[in-house]
């Protein structure tokens, strides 16, 4: 048992299921190729499965070694077991032909993700992923508040364009679409806008409003996250130059000065005597 | 009155208005689906009156709790009081069939906003929108700036292509429109700038300085806002950090040496009897 | 001559032109629109001769007061002296009805920049524009490098693709703007690469490439300018809290320390007599 | 030997070599007008080889100067030496008539990027410039996180709707093409989404999620990049404060008072005999 778990932790292994992982993504990219898959499909489909049975083993290996229960307590863990059992799922679905379960093979290169536990080693790197993490709960009102600008004004747009332009404000849905589409600026207004605006002129009060307030919204949505993430380094920097800092030089120094004194006292107090 | 203030501020009172607001909002959403009001219409529109009925019952209750003009200390109670007004306007509108006044009653689910005052009680965030707040002020000379750019380049497209493209620049609101088109970068080439180019060859020297010009401006505001926000939030730090800070220490050490000093002096005076 | 400088420089004297200024600006505007011309068009002209006549009465007072050279000492007076001239001429422009030159008549509403001078007496604010304008020649290297790689891919796109698409890449103009487009990213894939690359094939090589660069570059421009405005709002902070500092304080009870042991060792040199 | 590393070292050189890149990349761009070329070009060509002449003579200056070995430690060098390679390629190329090769030598130009070598002189400007450099491998990981997304969301495009629109997601590469599109938020919802959905309804399942990601993941670099130069910046600050600081005085001042208490102790160390 411990030695399998010293086994499954080894770099050796951790690396060739890397080895694996980055093959698998490469095989999941050339069987997108209908002229690669009429000469070598049977090949392919082959290694995938293969691949997919290294992942299995890899997996039972582990649960083995952490007695299950432990196995679980490791978020990536979670994610291989959701990856490969999709990947199971999706496997049946191959065989049933549903086109779009097929999906959920390609998480398996997600697994590729895991390459990031050892980039993340970088200490101030860290420093600025974690405040960067940290600060979008913190910013989650704007999701809130965002989520009441859209529906708001899409309920304006269903409201009021939506039987005269049926494809962008037919229902809450589509305005929604529509309205994410006008955020991002995308043909807003030779798209969008301008068409409305020859049926509804008073459309640009609809618009031009909303592309300033989500806008807005955005830009806060930036600026919070950049000044949560300074004040947070410069916290970081504060603590760890603490020590080096003049002030302990200084306390160091006065201290010195106390013990003088000190001593001058006893002199005193035996001239005394 | 204490016991109806008491009421009207207990959370239990303020919650169960939130549920009503967000049942509202659900309400607004499901009023705008043809096929939904053709079979509930009847009970969603009763539904509506009675969500309006408890609102004002919340604002009369609120009204005599706090003796009529204190209820109108508070901008969130102003909020909720222009909300009924025009919702009760709308009502009217509805009844007349005036399809644009229905649109108030939407701002209604704004209510929501109150859930606002729940989340905002986070301390860095709170300075972090505050100091945002505190900046609009500060960078409302780019509006003025922006408006004279806005105002000279629409004089100056009515002008030069207002004959020849009545649709984009045929007076200076419908220029102001293309150039705020302009700004968001929205098609501002292949479909506005190249197609006057087709008549004017030297309009890209009208396009391409309000591009670069406009484009400045907004990232002045960006910068100004990022750069304001992180002075204010160091400021904030620096002021909480004041006492636990080293300066505190080093003054007590050197009061100490101080003490020291003092009881020497007193030693030598008595020694120089 | 004092009593005519005094007069020039009173605030009253100032806000009347202020109010011509935006009077003018307002006219300006209402004669772009032909309706409002066809009724009121002499008076409108008439108007705006007057206004051109009480600047030019402005500026002769202003170098009589400041006995003409002291009047172009201001960068300001150098502005009203190149507005009035260019009115001047485009007023003779509107004689011989060369329609470009009208434009810049507009710039008079220009004038109304000055506003900026009352708005600009904010004390953070002026230290965040001056952080703004102080950092645009440390990146106007940005510049020079945008002006190499605009003239390189001009070049390129000229060569390669010059002959095919002679609209967006017939000369090293074209080519240029085409990439200012493009550095913008309006229509970039849909209105330019795509159909070139349909042409040939290999294009993506040019545009994404291009897109990336010169995304990069603003973005280092934009983060320049935000770390340069931080770093000099951050030492202008530091310099006047200096005073009011703790280590001020701290020095001065040093001070008082060594008064201390100065008396203390005049009573030793006393008692050693 | 020394001498010539003097003439080749010497500013009046090195200006006459950038007169020459100037000219050379003048002489590149009048070469790309028919009109141009049909008249001069006979003497643009000879020209053009002068040039190339002269940085070739200039090349081999620098191998003997420097010994040939020494040559190659300078990377500006190595830039120089690859630029007139591929020149010389080319010009075999201009014989054979290969367009495409032609380009190469258009990167001479690039020689001019040796202007910043006078430009990186400015003190601060060089710190944010090392900041950001030094950012860049830190938000590496960024690139191979795009990279996995751009993977997936390439192979799901191909298999799902690969079939229906060849010219988008035929392959993988032209699905990273498109992505990349949506990505710079070009035509991505009126151009490329909504053409999808028309066919493929839950479409926006795919390309919504896209954008925000990778928009997320952009924004994370940019953010990354500000709050790293921003804290080397302030580092650099520091140091260099550091000597002017309070620190320092106070350190001098606490000095002082160890040696007022040393000479107290040797006086009463006297006394006591």
């Amino acid at each position: 048992m411990e030695k399998l778990r010293k086994f499954v932790d080894s770099s050796a292994f951790q690396n060739t299921i890397l080895v694996v992982i980055i093959l698998n993504s490469i095989l999941l990219g050339l069987q997108t190729s209908p002229a690669v898959m009429s000469s070598f499909g049977g090949v392919l489909n082959i290694l995938d499965t293969v691949c997919l049975g290294i992942f299995i083993v890899e997996m039972l290996l582990k649960m083995v070694a952490y007695k299950f229960i432990g196995y679980f307590k490791s978020a990536w863990n979670w994610f291989d077991f959701v990856i490969i059992i999709t990947s199971l799922l999706s496997g049946l679905a191959v065989l049933s032909s549903v086109r779009i379960l097929r999906v959920f093979r390609v998480f398996r290169s997600l697994k590729g993700l895991r390459g990031f536990k050892m980039i993340s080693s970088l200490k101030p790197l860290q420093v600025i992923i974690a405040a960067i993490g940290r600060s979008i709960p913190g910013i989650s009102w704007t999701a809130l508040l965002l989520m009441i600008i859209y529906y708001i004004f899409s309920i304006i747009g269903v409201t009021q364009f939506g039987e005269t332009f049926p494809d962008w404000f037919g229902d809450i849905p589509k305005a929604m679409y529509t309205l994410f589409q006008v955020m991002t600026l995308e043909s807003w207004s030779m798209g969008i806008s301008r068409p409305v605006m020859e049926e509804f002129s008073y459309a640009w009060a609809y618009f031009v409003p909303f592309v300033l307030i989500s806008s807005f919204v955005m830009m806060n949505v930036v600026v919070g996250i950049v000044v949560n993430a300074i004040s947070e380094v410069a916290e970081f920097n504060k603590k760890e130059e603490h020590e080096e800092s003049g002030t302990a030089d200084i306390k160091a120094e006065i201290d010195a000065v106390r013990e003088h004194l000190a001593k001058l006292e006893d002199m005193l107090a035996k001239n005394e005597k």
